[in-house]
């Protein structure tokens, strides 16, 4: 049996779901001779660990009571008393991370949103560790510290960074190593600004599919974090690093569809809500109307072309993948000398469930590094 | 600069266009830290092989003369006098490799239409070298055999039996790993069927669409080489060997689009296609309208559902991913707990080029497994 153990960081939404699919994979994966040994876990303040990382485990009682805890929204302190792991604080844990790399090679998950995760992925991974990363951050960082990161790409996994579970990365690797030549990447790859698009296609006024979006629950709290685009930049920019780009963050371009004088500083979510969105509903009418006009359609994208990574409104062809595209799915096409039509990955592209099933996927993608 | 060390068994149209991926794409491996060392080649008749397996390998010019003598429809026994290699004749050549692979962990490459190298490659493979298929056969071969090749499945990869280079079956293997589970499998996997069904729903007759299809080069030299839907039976039988369900290539219900009577045995291909052909029209022609007035349009598909695994003609709605294809794309959607809304994975499914590409994604995906 290989025995491969894994320190989880951020034990949230994806995070919890992940323990849960490693707990109920137990047979499915011993069939296949793996077995995935849960030897830590971190959240924003505490990190837990087994009392000897080299020969123990967390065992799948306390992973249950770990998610019982956090979907109760509570610290990872409340599992402290159980006897069952060693405790540090949050601010320790980069050492005790450090260490115990030094003496176990282990697949450090990254399943929070900070942009602090950095520099301890890259030192675990340098010191022989692997990496799995549902967390865009600590790939849109500055490309000193990317290449710092990537000193050894084969350790590192990153799926569920863009669409998900979606199987996009995978793919543009595969294509990438076979020497094929991309062309051009468009992508839809927010579920709740493709989902907006194509109702907006339809006559509705911009600033009620918004709202409409938030009562579903398709938008993050403030809806203005989806309209900025920032969420599908990050996407788009780790993409194009993927393609050998070495762009920034900054040198991205960004179309966001909420003006900046309706910014969160400028406006609470109310007044936003209720005075300024419906000021945006002209706009997008015109826009829509104009493209309809081309027998074209309007969807937020990221683009891929010529070394540059641009994301904003497109007009795009109402018979392609991305034209036809309804609901919340994501959907990329590739372009490239072997895929002239484009080879087109589409599907849900945002959840717990299918973001985890992506980071699990990619751990056990991971098995040949280890013995 | 991690070598890996590559034996090709067929060198027609795709293992003479992976020859020349591997010798075009050289630098961009050599940037991953990949050297591709290709010590062996073998066609129907030779067997090529360096004159020291452990330290040597066809030099890149070697490679193209290879290429270029199959180009010109002649035997690898042309490339022997070069004083390059050393030259067994097929019948020695099993011998050979399983002599080879005592001494040397390489990557046996089946770009062959060979019923006959399952037997070495599980043998290569038991003995601790990897393998990869373009090849279906050795895949459709009784569940003996099968279990037999597959006792180390992490040394195999096979991408391009289904759906050349599309990413269906890395995909495939990402979500059964990660313990979705997979409810149907619906696919479109040859082109020619596609461009035909598509064509039919427009109201053109059969019979002239098949003709169109083979003189736009689309179907094998006899058309009922696809009509008879055995190319898609195999492709359906790989797809559920690796969803686990032990299913034989005779427990496979395959409709066949040309009745037994105008067999290849039973009448001339010119018959066939002047004769024969126009007989299937009227029944197309009715199953097609049958199919309209349900909103619905015809594809044949395989598809996989409750252990079971069926080729045929389908009614699928006209607004989903495969009611949609038109020309010769493959186009595969797949139904799970995650993708309620099927993950949809669409583009070319055949060509030297992108099934070249395939296999050799297969083969830098295999490179953690060597030193």
């Amino acid at each position: 049996m290989k025995n491969i153990p894994i320190i989880l960081m951020g034990c949230g939404g994806v995070g919890r779901q992940l323990l849960q699919h490693i707990v109920s994979c137990r047979s499915l994966h011993a069939n296949k001779g793996i077995h995935l040994r849960v030897v830590g876990v971190c959240d924003s303040k505490t990190f837990l660990v087994t009392q000897d990382v080299l020969s123990t485990e967390f065992d799948d009682a306390f992973l249950m009571d770990i998610c019982r805890t956090k979907s109760d929204g509570l610290s990872l302190e409340k599992c402290i008393s159980s006897g069952k792991c060693e405790a540090s604080s949050y601010s320790e844990s980069r050492r005790k991370l450090t260490d115990i790399a030094a003496r176990l090679g282990f697949v450090l998950v990254d399943c929070s949103a900070s942009s602090e995760t950095i520099e301890v992925i890259t030192q675990t991974v340098n010191l022989g560790c692997c990496a799995v990363l549902a967390n865009k951050k600590p790939l849109t960082c500055s490309m000193e510290e990317f290449d710092k990161l990537f000193l050894q790409p084969r350790r590192i996994r990153h799926e569920s960074t863009v669409g998900a579970g979606l199987p996009i990365i995978t793919s543009l690797n595969r294509i990438i190593s076979s020497g094929d030549e991309i062309s051009l990447i468009i992508g839809s790859l927010s579920g709740t600004l493709g989902y907006v698009m194509s109702e907006v296609e339809n006559g509705k006024p911009f600033s009620e599919v918004v709202k409409a979006a938030k009562d579903l629950g398709y938008t993050e709290p403030d809806p203005r974090d989806d309209l900025s685009g920032m969420d599908v930049a990050r996407k788009g920019l780790i993409l194009a690093r993927l393609l050998g780009q070495r762009l920034e963050m900054k040198t991205t371009t960004v179309e966001s569809l909420c003006p900046d004088k309706m910014g969160p500083d400028m406006m609470t979510l109310e007044d936003f809500l209720a005075n300024g969105l419906p000021l945006l509903d002209n706009d997008i009418e015109k826009r829509v109307k104009k493209a309809s006009s081309n027998g074209k359609v309007l969807r937020y994208v990221c683009i891929l072309e010529n070394s540059q990574c641009k994301v904003g409104i497109h007009e795009v062809p109402k018979d392609s993948a991305l034209g036809r595209l309804k609901g919340s799915d994501n959907v990329v096409e590739i372009y490239s000398r072997c895929y002239v039509n484009p080879l087109v990955i589409q599907g849900a592209g945002a959840g717990n469930d299918t973001t985890a099933a992506g980071v699990l996927a990619d751990i056990i993608d991971l098995q040949d590094q280890f013995p």
